[in-house]
């Protein structure tokens, strides 16, 4: 037997199998619902649509497989971000060794009140003395220091409601989608306030979001070598990107250089990001994650009536707009069945 | 038959076939060499190694897929830098619409230099002259129009020398090379001296490089919306990452957030970078592209004796690097076979 009628025996064989792989797959995807832990509503139906019009060939709103790019804030969004944004008390929890190293800040504020160990003192300090927290705990030291500082913190801290480490406090109906965007062509990308090193100490494991798919506030770093002749990087006081607000888009086209196709968001830190995505032309798809479940989570944003917060303002203003451009927003109460891996 | 037979069934016929077409592969590999514009010699045989030690399971050596990124310099080391980088060559043919928008500059240094035509007075501008004429040509417009611009420009501009757009004076050798690594699990990225807008435009098209996959010299944007009411990104004449020296390990971490495990420059510009890659343990590859064939390309570098240039600094003290560290220089005069992919 000559070899190519052997080749051509086995491309005919391959087809067949193929074949048969591909009906066994379409019947599997039938049966498979990518989003189980969605009731069906206004926000899956929206979500499902998306992805078919941007994904089936022939249709007017298919996006070319390297145009599918879906950007995801993540504190409120993606995980829990109450009482405080998990960043912070690791920030909060870096004080005394920060204070240990530089004796000086011991009598100085806010290092101070953080050192007093009064929490009701620390849950009032202005932004401002949040902020100098931030620059004198995430800067300073070597960046691989710093990843295996994240780590270790990470491995142990709890949050003291669930009684679980951060990373256990992941949205399971988000975690679904994000993997079923993934499935269908799209990257996803975080685009946080947060610190971009942070995060990208865990979203991998926790996300499946690579750390060259993290967009974060993001400090300056210093090359330089050490005793030893090798270079590191070291974390300095200087921030480049503060990716909130307008800083979402900006740091969108400085990291990506394209517009998404779809965002998501909870506050209006996330607002920008969303019209961004939102005027860029074709299906598009920008979702906001209202909490308004304080039993399974928590309830507040000022838009129908839910209390204030500090943290990821949904202002009646951006209600609003999100109802004027057509926004589509998830009720964390009707439209997820449940919340979290660990619950049924 | 049940079901489970059935797929049972499937499956070992998958099985044969893919085994089957597994040895047809390997095959197939044997007999095609995937830098075919290399000759045979130590630049070809540190590339194979390489990629055999790192990608094989089992080995030592081995990379996991995540963590294969790889980081090419552009000028010098993709594409042809000389007379002058292209993208400078843009800025000056800007020069006139930019004038005409604030005739102010007209009888302004060093503008008026430009605008006198006068190519060896042009040729001369220090470099303080140089990043003034990137800062007025390159922002103060919406980013689309600037790709707009940038794409007619890469349309219709020729290099002196070979009367071919530049976007054509890619190396054959760089390009499969790029292939190759991608080919085995490789994120290839740009890390370039040069704008990141610009070098954005054409990426994909050119290398197969995609936007979000480009980290270059990058000005700030601003958020704002226009008189429809729609947002859009306005250029800023304000550096946020100058990608050169140190900051091309700085912009790694960055944009990337790991750390290379090949790099690839021609300049002291890329010093850093190859270093930060080679320090990272485990199988390593620095190389640098050394400009030694005036015939074909361009000879220069003082070290080999070769002339000095205003642009692609291989200084003796890089040479001497290189061999203390055991990077490996690529002579394109011995090392490729071909140089351009419209040249025999």
């Amino acid at each position: 037997m000559s070899s190519t009628s052997k080749i051509g025996r086995v491309g005919r064989r391959m087809a067949l199998v193929l074949s048969a792989l591909g009906l066994l797959t379409v019947a599997a995807q039938a049966q498979t619902d990518p989003l189980p832990s969605w009731n069906d509503g206004a926000a899956k139906r929206v979500i499902v649509a998306f992805v078919t019009d941007t994904t089936t060939a022939g249709r007017p709103g298919f996006v070319p497989h390297a145009e599918r790019i879906a950007t995801f804030d993540q504190d409120g969004t993606l995980w829990v971000e109450k009482p405080m944004y998990s960043q912070i008390l690791y920030c909060l929890d870096r004080v005394p060794a920060v204070v240990k190293a530089r004796p000086e800040l011991a009598n100085v504020e806010p290092f101070k009140t953080v050192m007093s160990g009064d929490r009701e003192a620390i849950a009032r300090l202005p932004l401002e003395d949040i902020e100098k927290i931030l620059l004198a705990t995430l800067s300073g030291m070597p960046v691989d220091e710093f990843v295996a500082e994240a780590t270790k913190w990470l491995d142990t801290a709890k949050d003291p409601r669930w009684k679980r480490p951060y990373t256990d406090l992941t949205y399971l109906p988000m975690q679904e989608l994000l993997r079923y965007l993934r499935a269908n062509g799209y990257k996803t990308y975080i685009a946080t306030g947060g610190g971009q090193d942070f995060v990208r100490v865990y979203a991998e494991r926790v996300y499946g979001i690579p750390p060259e798919q993290v967009v974060g506030s993001a400090g300056a770093t210093k090359y330089g070598y050490g005793k030893d002749g090798k270079p590191f990087l070291t974390k300095e006081p200087k921030l480049l990107l503060n990716d909130n607000d307008a800083g979402k888009p900006e740091g969108i086209h400085l990291m990506i250089g394209r517009r998404p196709v779809a965002a998501f968001g909870n506050s209006t830190g996330d607002r920008e990001m969303l019209e961004y995505a939102w005027a860029g032309g074709g299906p598009r798809l920008s979702m906001l994650v209202l909490h308004d479940d304080a039993a399974r989570e928590y309830a507040y944003g000022p838009a129908q009536g839910l209390p204030e917060s500090r943290v990821g303002t949904f202002t009646q203003a951006l209600h609003d707009e999100a109802g004027k451009n057509g926004w589509t927003v998830i009720s964390m109460k009707n439209d997820w069945k449940r919340i979290f891996s660990f619950e049924p």
